[in-house]
């Protein structure tokens, strides 16, 4: 995940400009067509933009779901076949928008963005759905297989789904978008807890690298997902009927998701600030315990060491009877031994008194 | 206290599906049936579902208390017996809401966080309360003898609880489930000042870790409690005529409670992040002290090492009179003495000037 | 003060029971009756019921005052004699209440906290008022003396005091409640400057321990003041008539002095965590003068040191002409001292280069 | 600048208590009428209370400026004169306000903070500003010379403020008063930015103390002018007619000004608190390079000087072929230089292997 | 970019006081004028105000571009023409205001400040637009390249901007103002990663004072960008027909970017906060790990260094049997060695076991 992602065009670009992002950073798109009543289900691959145009407008229930960011030629007929705003056809080829809802004359446009864990990496991909009376047309940039269970529920015959309307299958598709979230906190929160019990075991460097990838990840996630909560309040409020009354208390649900998702998010970022402030005193308290034992040996041999210096120094002692006088002494070297334990006996007996041992 | 608790279903899955939780994390379920009117108490153990849909519908005030979580088929019969909305049911089997109240077309659904003391950890329990005009249900995942206190006034003639209706029993089953948390925080500000005092005594480094545990313990709490003030305001601000008069001044005294609580989990929050600081400073100083002591030693005794080796060294006097001519003097090794004397004199001089010592 | 007080009954104690707190907790209770008009003033000590509902019925400006808690018994018969709702009762008598302002039926219920200062310590008091069209009723756990000036300008015939309403009186008894935290913040700001000049004076550890506790101070007396301005705000709403216009911009200048009292609260803080930060500061500044003595003194002496004990081995000369050799030299001693000298002035110029010294 | 000043009265003193200042705090006043029309100008000085009288009363635009605070019995007469609110006599006596608007009933009261640098130190004065339908009167304490700019284009015939009325003058002098602030600020930032570069150049440990005071003035000045925006603000929003349509474009350039000050003081608060950061990390680096060159000089010598150590022993070689024959080898010299030419390569290889050197 | 800048006038100064900033503050200005419609288009350079007024009151759209400040003569004159407010030409002159949105009477002035990257730093340019139903008048202060892309689109036949009206130009000037700031912010994220990699390969103190000045960058592009949401939601908000309902969609795309940079500002700031503690971490974990080898040497080298002390020392063995008796024993160097050997061995068991190692 990049703190910035080049998706802006040039300042002073025409507002609908499309450029297709280029094969590296976008796929090319697939495209399916769904269309079902309560009693029948149809699918069509790689439909082309008659075939769209004719089932669009039938009377059964339509779902467009491309997959991958189609050329900018055929996002330019596509957008003229079902009069798509030039802005919005612009939002969907540049991508990197943030979860939004914006009302057109007989559409709405909501943007999404759904994290995806790919080999224990987090990839936020978005999701374009745009939402007419008589169609949903949905824009997605991650994995095919993120719909799968959707549309198994759309095949079966008798599901919720199929007796219900178009609504439904929009609270549906946001439902999926935001329930993705909760594997992806799902394998941070681990990741979180395994963190703190390494660094309880046997704290090493390279964890507090880890916890700073993780706040990275946690500021990236925040950005991405805060938005949402919005979305769908205003969806929630919406007053020119989108919503039939029946399918409200399910977007309340979601709505209830996007907060507990926010609060996880909260709780990961405490967490994680916590547990680097534990790592960095945990440091500090094994570089103090390391300083005592320096300055305890230190201080305990650099007198003795002083001492046994003296008596190493060669003053001619035939020179003046004042000169070392002790190494002639019988009991000398004994006694400087007694001096040299009674020092290192009362020091011990200090830093012990001083509660440094 | 986990950081995450799987307690979502995978992305996709239809809203209302019921599963319940392995046996390990819910318990089999006791139902209870206590039915009353300001002059007689009836108690039914175990009641089947006949039963229940007979009293619910009596004019008696009914409380249906279910503790540990039902299996899903039962949950799915009782739920088409009062005509619960599939998602209260998903909500009730999947457990780890936030607490919220829900309208629905004739019942209210409250989710309340309730934490509990379990031999000195704490556990926090969600109580789910289906509210109709007729009768309450209540799930509970916690300890049954939560509700003693409640169950003792009802079955003692001529309470409040007895006179009143069902909106004051809802009320006393809110009160309950709020001032459980009272306790919670007691036990956890001794356990602060108790760290405190320890940690003003005698810090060790298991302090840190213990304050770090309470930090967690505290960021759990807040996110548990912090939404059912929300809920509490919105049932006052209730228009539809759930609370009788009579019983909002109770309930607004359930609200001043709720801001209690989060008032202490904020100080607390507060006063574990200055031990923490404490904790850190304290040892920081205590290094600063070890390091003085070390200081002071090292430079006094390693000039005066210096000058013992000087004299140690075997340079051939004999070879000419510019070899040591000292360790020939009479009086040079006292005069070495003085000079090591006057040197420590010196430092320690200058180092009480500095306020090291 | 304590971070939690027990002031909770346990949880499922029915609403409106009355214990009263141990004698330790709170003083026997001494019973006041001010009965005033503009032309005469009358005063009860100790007056029984009978006699307090007589008065509290009466035209003249009635204010019961209570010192200290009275006895649950007591607190029923007075709950009936002035139909006091048992919710107000039960909030005396158990104490810890949040400052709050709860309108009943013909009555209004205020609580303040009152922070008196004892001997240097700070204890925060409550002042629960009771407001009915015809008296004022007080309960105050702190000292009898507060209220003294106020009982004054009562009885000195002519002042605006007696000239006015019930209102003005009840506007001055939360004038009064309100600057007396004024004192207490006064001997904090001294106490914070005076700690601020003793850490620039000569730091010592125990100041880390007052700024520790003057923060838990400052938390604390925060907690216990900011509801006020909301109380205060809330009766400058009332839309009952409880306020006559020339009294208004009296309770104005009591809400300004909330804001005040919060602003000197908050700046405090501000202050204390900065004095903080300044002593941790200033304790590392002074670690890093030591270190880096230790540092120049020990580089110094370590290399000459090592020269020293070179000239110090006793490899047999006799040996061979290659066995240190040096010591045969009719100026080796002397070199010796030119080499060591070089060697502490390089390294003097090098520190000084780098600025260490 | 203290953190607090003494301005408030004993709690329970009457509202409406006037006190004057002693001396020391309050120099005495000087009075000073100024009363224009578009054609004329007359100034008054030191004019007595009948004059005033007289002049507040005629038709023509009065303006009477106060300097320094009156005694209470002028202020009492005074306030008879023009039927000044009690309060509002009080508050200008005691000072220490916080900016405030209070409307009366034909007068409106506003405070406001004026910032003001004296020899290189800030000084929070007070202006208290009455306006009434037909005169302002205005009590400074500041200095005399504040309002000269003002003064000099009242007297010029023909200025925009000759022709306007009597609230462009008011909003003129709230101008004035908001525009101190700026000097004080571009003398805080030079300041700041000098720090800085004191910092990068040559840090000493007195910076640290000027970062603390400049943090400690932000504190103050931010308490001092932040609620002078809301007072703007509700002044812009007057719907009783005390501004006329030419003036309120003006007004809100004012409120402009405010809310850049404001953006002023938070970033100041930033960059200051960046400041000690860096500070800290700076001196946490040096002491980190001190270090690592004791560690590099120590660890080489220490090996060092225990080898010559060894050979400094003075074991009998003549009582055993064992006892240190290499002091009889003929290379024992060069062989011990040569090991610790190759211990100190080796050492200085691992060290800058580790990237220490 | 500078803390302060100097852009205010001495307090007191009357509003709408014109002065020219000095020539090296702002550049002579240049003039150029654009008017068109949707079949011609007419560029007029410097021309002078004669023709600058009979254009402007053209029916065609007008957009008079004025480059660099002009001198505060031809403002005034300037002013007179268009009835520009005096205070409008003050702020425009005086420079460094807050993007704002202000209503006169039939024209709206809108500031905006604008990021221009020169040679890798960041300069805030202000673009001043005033914006009448027939014209629209723009102040620039930065580069005259910036506005290149978007007189390309003006001069190009049957662009939009040539079929829409002047609310879509003025659309087009502010997108175009709005975007500037995502190269800026671009240039930013490159170096923040730059940072970040350098900090992890070979952390060096100058990283600590790029991060600081990118933190202060951050600090002040936030302020410069952070009101210009608000101007932009003001101007959606208008309720007098500035914008025609098909220009509003393109306006809240606008409004979209000013989240979306406010969003990349917040992240950069939490990244750089999080790269300044990584960095201080990174340098405490080094020096721990230096002070650890230090430690493990010395203790080691220590005592071993006082034990060939003790047999450096010159007692007399001829004075007493109890004189060092053990330079005589045969295997006596043997065994100090062996005994040496074994306190080495067991330090390093030690250290091993407390994982110093």
């Amino acid at each position: 995940m990049r703190l910035f992602s080049k998706r802006h065009q040039p300042p002073g670009t025409p507002p609908g400009t499309l450029h297709r992002r280029t094969a590296q950073e976008a796929p090319p798109s697939s495209i399916h067509l769904l269309d079902y009543s309560k009693h029948a289900v149809m699918e069509f691959d790689q439909p082309d933009l008659n075939e769209i145009g004719d089932r669009l407008n039938a009377a059964s229930i339509s779902w467009l779901r491309i997959n991958g960011l189609p050329d900018a030629d055929w996002m330019r007929q596509f957008g003229d076949l079902i009069e798509l705003h030039p802005l919005v056809q612009e939002d969907i080829l540049n991508g990197g928008q943030r979860p939004k809802l914006e009302p057109y004359e007989d559409q709405l446009f909501l943007v999404m963005n759904i994290p995806e864990l790919h080999d224990g990496s987090i990839e936020v991909e978005q999701l374009y759905l745009i939402w007419h009376q008589h169609y949903l047309v949905t824009f997605y940039t991650g994995s095919e297989a993120t719909f799968e269970p959707l549309l198994k529920r759309v095949r079966k015959a008798g599901t919720r789904l199929r007796s219900q309307g178009l609504d439904y299958l929009a609270y549906s598709i946001l439902d999926l978008a935001i329930d993705m979230a909760f594997p992806v906190l799902e394998s941070l929160g681990l990741e979180l807890e395994e963190l703190e019990e390494r660094l309880l075991d046997h704290p090493d460097p390279s964890i507090l690298h880890e916890v700073h990838s993780m706040k990275r990840v946690l500021i990236l996630l925040r950005r991405a997902v805060w938005p949402q909560r919005d979305v769908i309040n205003q969806l929630l409020r919406d007053e020119e009927g989108w919503l039939s009354e029946p399918v409200k208390p399910y977007l309340r649900d979601c709505y209830d998701h996007t907060v507990r998702i926010m609060d996880l998010v909260e709780s990961y970022r405490d967490a994680s600030a916590s547990l680097h402030d534990l790592y960095l005193s945990n440091v500090s308290l094994r570089m103090n315990d390391i300083m005592r034992v320096l300055t305890v040996i230190a201080t305990i041999f650099i007198p003795l060491t002083f001492i046994v210096g003296v008596y190493g120094m060669n003053f001619d002692r035939s020179a003046s009877p004042w000169n070392m006088p002790e190494l002639g002494w019988p009991y000398g070297y004994l006694a400087v031994w007694g001096l040299m334990v009674a020092i290192a006996g009362l020091m011990l007996w200090f830093f012990r008194r001083k509660k440094w041992l």
